[in-house]
């Protein structure tokens, strides 16, 4: 368990003093602040929707204040991820996209997914939320606004090119469909295939779909 | 309710007379023999597989005469497409692939599969294989050896190309991705694109995958 997950451990230092006494204040008995903020968003996330729940509102349910939301999580993209234990960073897909050269596009995603494939823990949370879309339409609701909003957002200026929703979606479909036919489905010889062959099967795709 | 699933009620004619004497031989009580052989079908499908399931083996199971599921259901392929209510038969993939021009073969395998997503119907039992092969991973197994088994085998030579498996499971893969985006994510534009786009969209890749 991580220190941000136990406040109360670290009441030497400041940030976790400020947390203590607030948990103090307004969540009295054993709660683990984390976590009560963590329900809280995902409440709030499930209520609301991404984009109209709000930081200010997540706190007032949580009964913490909003400053130590911005403290743990930075920005309610960041509590999102953290909620959801979402495993992509919009940001960081939107900078995979977008910085380098324009005709390799295709290739740097589909390098950027193999190798979070490749990665054991990363892989299970990505099946997990695979397995939650297809069990909870409001969580296929929420993961999708949130995707879209993120992403897209950043993509659509740096991107340069019609439709970028539609081409977003395209790549996600692509990476979505390959996950279960190698995991799920676990078909040889995709499911054994070499990274470096997925890479090459994957990019002209990717590169189809964003630029062509 | 089909005839077949009530032979029953069929009792003038010699081909249901056969079968419930069949039923009344074996099976006494209100038992639906349909039913009872679909049961079976599951049961052996599961612990077995697709390719060591026998019909010989089912019709044991079922306490039935082996003739009554060839007269029934004409073949295993046919016999496990009725017991997993799967609504894709491979012959009919493998001939709109294989039947007219090689350089059209992405568009009309992507005609075939939107058309089947426009009968909602259809539309509602291909969403719940999807579910069901997220949720069991011996369901997954079982679809995919069926259809790796009786399409690859129904393509691998009319195709004329290499790796075969390989080529089907990609567009497998770029199919089910793009129903999770459009039917389960329900991701807009995707969600509402015309069905004649998404055959745009769909058909260059799947050309790719096949013939490239």
């Amino acid at each position: 368990m991580s220190d941000a997950q136990r406040p109360d451990r670290r009441a030497g230092s400041p940030a976790a003093g400020k947390a203590a006494s607030k948990r103090t204040g307004r969540r009295p008995g054993g709660a683990d602040t984390r976590g009560v903020v963590l329900d809280a968003a995902r409440a709030e996330f499930a209520a609301r929707g991404y984009e109209k729940a709000s930081m200010r509102g997540i706190a007032r349910v949580a009964g913490v204040d909003p400053a130590l939301l911005h403290h743990y999580f930075g920005s309610k993209e960041q509590l999102f991820l953290a909620a959801l234990d979402f495993p992509i960073d919009p940001a960081t897909v939107a900078a995979v996209i977008l910085d380098g050269d324009r005709a390799e596009m295709g290739e740097r995603v589909a390098r950027f997914v193999v190798a979070l494939w490749e990665q054991p823990e990363v892989l299970a949370r990505l099946l997990a939320v695979v397995r939650t879309v297809v069990a909870s339409e409001a969580i296929a609701e929420l993961l999708r606004d949130f995707m879209l909003r993120e992403l897209v957002g950043r993509l659509a200026q740096g991107l340069g090119v019609d439709r970028p929703e539609l081409r977003v979606e395209l790549v996600i479909s692509q990476i979505i469909g390959l996950a279960m036919a190698r995991y799920i489905l676990a078909a040889e010889p995709i499911a054994s295939a070499d990274p470096e062959e997925l890479v090459s099967l994957l990019a002209p795709t990717i590169q189809r779909y964003l630029t062509d």
